[in-house]
């Protein structure tokens, strides 16, 4: 396999950008901008994410069984370079950032134009990053989006002309 | 859970669209479009995709034990409609599309821009469409994109105002 073709071709994917929160509810916190993201199913509504396995997001989504995505919109790209440090929770912000626990204990962000929480219900332990599949147990939607709800969130192209994750 | 703020919220995700394609080497062969895609590691490379498990492609999948996922280009919208329906292989074409077979035995069209050819490694049977993990075998690129590779291939939102797969 040509390792050139095959980063390219996989760089055709596009991406949106989302921040991944979970509270295990024993003290561990977590917030980190992720972005390989799918739906895959409709029932029950299922997603997907590719999670870094030495990540403290990865843990922490283990030890909670449950995870939120909050969507990112257009004008959250500091946000976005921000949760790829480690989150610090203070002041009862998240680097930075106002929050409320949503139903699964997991951070849904003020800022963030809408978010799902899910119940994992299996992780597949195949590489560098596990696929973590969750029902979407509950839905926020801070702010409706005017036009396509694809066009409101910020996406891997939006950070930088080459910024990519992925490949 | 409010099922209209689930739905848009879910749908801020966005997505490409592809030709999942399959050959069982039995006589079946299966080319349908999707865009749950998302990759999900680098080490190995892996890509997800959510297959409905009610189609011909999935069962073709599933014996094969690999596919290919072509990238379309911003100029294959109606390829992407033809393929909504089940693909037919009459003169050496699919659906009136030429292809070659790949290593896996997977039709890569000659219309998309590129395409990877995967190993299925697992499958999440959960919901009304599976999770289906592939580790990229294979990557072909026909014509390499000038400006970057996510910004060369059709998305969901290129084919239509209201059309969406997802929610």
């Amino acid at each position: 396999m040509n390792a050139d073709a095959k980063k390219t071709v996989l760089r055709m994917i596009p991406y949106g950008i989302y921040i991944l929160t979970a509270d295990d509810g024993k003290g561990s916190v977590a917030a980190a901008t992720v972005n390989w993201v799918t739906q895959s199913a409709f029932a029950p509504p299922l997603v997907v994410v590719g999670v870094k396995t030495d990540s403290g997001a990865y843990q922490t989504v283990k030890a909670a069984g449950t995870f939120a995505l909050n969507m990112l919109g257009k004008d959250h790209k500091g946000l976005a370079f921000a949760f790829f440090k480690p989150a610090v929770l203070a002041d009862g912000k998240l680097s930075g950032q106002t929050f409320r626990k949503g139903s699964t204990g997991a951070p849904i962000l003020d800022a963030a134009p809408g978010a799902v929480e899910c119940r994992v219900t299996s992780i597949v332990e195949q590489g560098d990053h596990h696929v973590v599949v969750g029902e979407v147990v509950e839905a926020h939607l801070h702010k409706p989006p005017t036009g396509r709800a694809d066009a409101a969130i910020l996406e891997m192209r939006d950070l930088g002309d080459n910024v990519f994750y992925g490949g």
